[in-house]
């Protein structure tokens, strides 16, 4: 599964790179059908998904992953399931909050699309 | 997304409780071609999996679920994924510990099987 590991990583670190510095730019990763679970509520397609992104109450937000773990997801096709857990720090707070991520890849073309995402913080 | 939730619910008690209760009957959930990825290690199918879950080192376990996500996981059929957030305690511990774990449910007669298990410890 060295493939898949290699897909979840390269994935993990575009996104969270992209969302701690411009997450307005996420909109390439999501599709109409693609569904965000963010802190229990529930966001259907593209424009729902990065304005709720966009409107989140922080200005600057860095990510860290501390365990990443894929699995293809299905047989029929090359898409995989990535679960995350780590941490993250938002404005100038020095408390790092605990999250869990998952997502679904779907393959598209060379690349993939995100179909679920599903996001928590867990708190202690 | 009612349907979705119920079904999310009634199988995570399900697991949970016969995890905490009798774990070797998990057998029934996994199939063949299920994957565990428990911690980090990569494990294919029933028999391997429910070995790796007998013979973890504890005599007693609690889960407790804090929170519970699901979203379907395919426009095909009616497959889910599943997020659940939580504490554990082993044996006589007084220090719950935070966990995460995904499942993805394939549907199969009245029922579903789990095809993808991932499992980590969240340390603070």
């Amino acid at each position: 599964m060295a493939d898949i590991n290699k897909i979840a990583q390269e994935f993990t670190n575009f996104y969270y790179q992209t969302f701690d510095t411009n997450r307005a730019q996420l909109e390439a990763l999501y599709r109409p059908t693609s569904m965000l679970t963010f802190e229990g509520t529930q966001i259907l397609g593209v424009k729902p998904i990065i304005e709720k992104l966009v409107n989140l109450p922080f200005q600057k937000v860095v990510h860290q992953v501390v365990t990443l773990d894929a699995q293809p997801s299905s047989t029929a096709m090359a898409s995989l399931i990535v679960s995350v857990t780590g941490q993250l720090v938002v404005d100038d707070s020095t408390n790092p909050l605990h999250f869990s991520q998952v997502f679904q890849l779907i393959p598209e073309g060379p690349g993939y699309y995100v179909f679920n995402d599903i996001f928590r913080l867990n708190y202690g």
